[in-house]
């Protein structure tokens, strides 16, 4: 288990055939052959069913898609937050657009999560639910606005006063939280351009998963840090 | 991937903290070590992080908890029959009842883990259910009273009539389809009285999981088959 | 409060701006005349918020679009079958493809219904979901085909084969359940179809809803009953 | 359609039978005398069923037990904000305890609501929750601590730094939303304590709708404002 560093990037492999069974292995391979080669913090989210076998075998951050609010026992095929940690994760994503939570889980997922020495990152869709997610004072929060995400303009071209509106949300509600932005995100001015609106670095899938040469569109990524 | 044959015995990990992270891979490790010896097929059920590390470590048909009816791509946090299959599991467990799915979800789900070489087990609440989801043709249908689940009494001792309507119903629906029974099982008696209904074999959780010898407890579930 | 008779024609008001407010009065209204007019039972299915207003204003069979299996008492903004029958409809729509159900809820709300006086209509996407909800014996089973509602041919043209499926398959696991169906249905012709191939009447909504002259629209429709 | 005024007593008749049907009007009627009576602003949620038949009969705001973020058409069974507003009814609430929202769908209705004329009143679990959902500048913000629902012990005997901190968060992020509090509100001095901690009024339930003498409940719950 490897704590998050800012500035991160942070890969969400989603369910992408490219980077299921053993191919997550290779990509969250790629994901720590390039941390180590530029020293920047890159986390990799696996698919659920090989979180463990992930995170067990990089020397990375290895974080959830995913955590339900729900206590160990019987809940049989959800993902509880003591699973996670016990898997060797560092922690998850929460309200992924594509996996949207009530938010009285997302309160209790997020207490949960603390609770087992898991960070934090959740997703909101507006600088307006990033404010508001900051009141659980998540290790992290990541604005995507769904529009972009998967698409070719990064929202840090498209939308800049996304981001520092959410960086400006979050912070009137609580400075401990750090702002990440994603959508579009593909290269290392998109990666720059984040980082001068004020955050901490960036939530990304297909620009990474989906290249032909994952490895090297990494390097591109973190070129700029 | 290995085939479930019948008389089967299905253990389901469920979320309990005594079998996450690598103590999963002992449990099916244990599951695996008993069905060798016995010659009876013993299949497991991880939790959703260790599907992949277990499915690829043991030689026993090894069950995802759940699946979503969702295709390969932007599913973050989903467990797409795709994924399943690409770990190298053999199946999916399909509405649990601590886990329910829509009806037309049932059904799309059940098309497509066939379509992905996947074995599927629906689980019902009542012998009327069972009969309802054989009409998906699944492999199996699994019935489990809820009042039952994690209980000390056995189904086929509580509710024996539940097993064979439930079985009736299903053949009279599909003869292909097998029915398994759960909830409350516990020792070899419970599961001869199982197959002695009509049944194709259990699915149960606890009374393995939690048990302290789990491997014993599989030797006495499988002793009067 | 008044029994759907067969052939029975369900007009479901949807969440359309065109009947909704005192509107839905109005439409409820053009239901009342021309069965009145032509002896054939005709339904209404207003919006939520008008079940009440409706289902005493009319003397015709007036059904609510959605039940919940919840109980009275605590059940904010949840439309419980107590509540259904106090408002004095005459039954319910359940799990219609706007607004898909659980199959356990399914099972649970046909027997609270049952409970309450209540006739129950639920709907199913295909033959073989017609045949699995036969087993909880509902009144009433109305088959659409997702991706033929509101469009323009009717399920009758389209799939005439799914409609006596439908039947083949509900008959074979209940004889007192009857099939309806929909999704397309305009005309007379397409009633009169309906019956031909052994239905025991049709459910539909823009074909009337959305007409310039509903009354009109209804009147071709039980033409040729 | 009427505003609603502060301080402000709202009733919400959840899914008691002692206030379906016809019986929702009457309770209704009780809400209407004690307004005109004591010139307090209380308004009414009465069951879904029954929103047009209340909202149309009586001269004191009537709300939605909660609302869909759905747009008018095919909807079945859903409470579209623009239904709501065509039923008469002055506003909503949403996110109650008993019905829980997906963050980005209170984003949603609070938006959609406000373009079809309603006030909303958005519930929430604690005072984190409160600054949360006031982001989305909300008419009004319900804080309920849920263990506390139903109960005997007054919101603000039993927590009233929880009221007290919800204001002050709400504040914090928008100063025109006001604040409610709710669970266990049964007297008059339970009202004055609301609105000496801040609060702009109160949600409640049992307190009113199973008392013998709602009217006589109510007159006692306006007494000290």
């Amino acid at each position: 288990m490897t704590d998050i560093r800012t500035p991160a990037v942070i890969v969400n492999f989603k369910a992408y055939t490219q980077v299921d069974g053993e191919a997550a292995l290779r990509m969250a391979g790629a994901c720590a052959a390039v941390a180590e080669e530029t020293g920047v913090c890159i986390a990799a989210c696996p698919p659920m069913a090989e979180l463990g076998s992930v995170a067990r075998s990089v020397d990375v951050p290895v974080l959830s898609q995913h955590a339900d609010a729900r206590k160990p026992g019987s809940a049989t095929g959800w993902v509880t937050p003591s699973m996670v940690a016990a898997s060797g994760a560092s922690g998850t994503l929460l309200n992924h657009s594509e996996h949207r939570m009530v938010l009285s889980e997302i309160k209790e997922a997020v207490s949960m999560c603390r609770d087992a020495g898991l960070a934090t990152v959740v997703c909101s869709d507006s600088a307006a639910s990033s404010g508001a997610v900051a009141f659980y004072s998540p290790d992290f929060v990541a604005v995507e606005p769904p529009e972009l995400i998967g698409g070719d303009v990064s929202v840090t071209s498209a939308s800049p006063e996304l981001v520092s509106d959410a960086v400006d949300a979050v912070r009137s509600v609580d400075e401990g939280v750090t702002v990440l932005c994603g959508a579009g995100v593909k290269t290392g001015d998109d990666v720059r351009a984040a980082l001068d609106l004020g955050a901490g670095g960036v939530l990304l899938a297909s620009g990474v998963v989906k290249h032909d040469d994952p490895a090297q569109a990494l390097r591109d990524l973190v070129s700029r840090i």
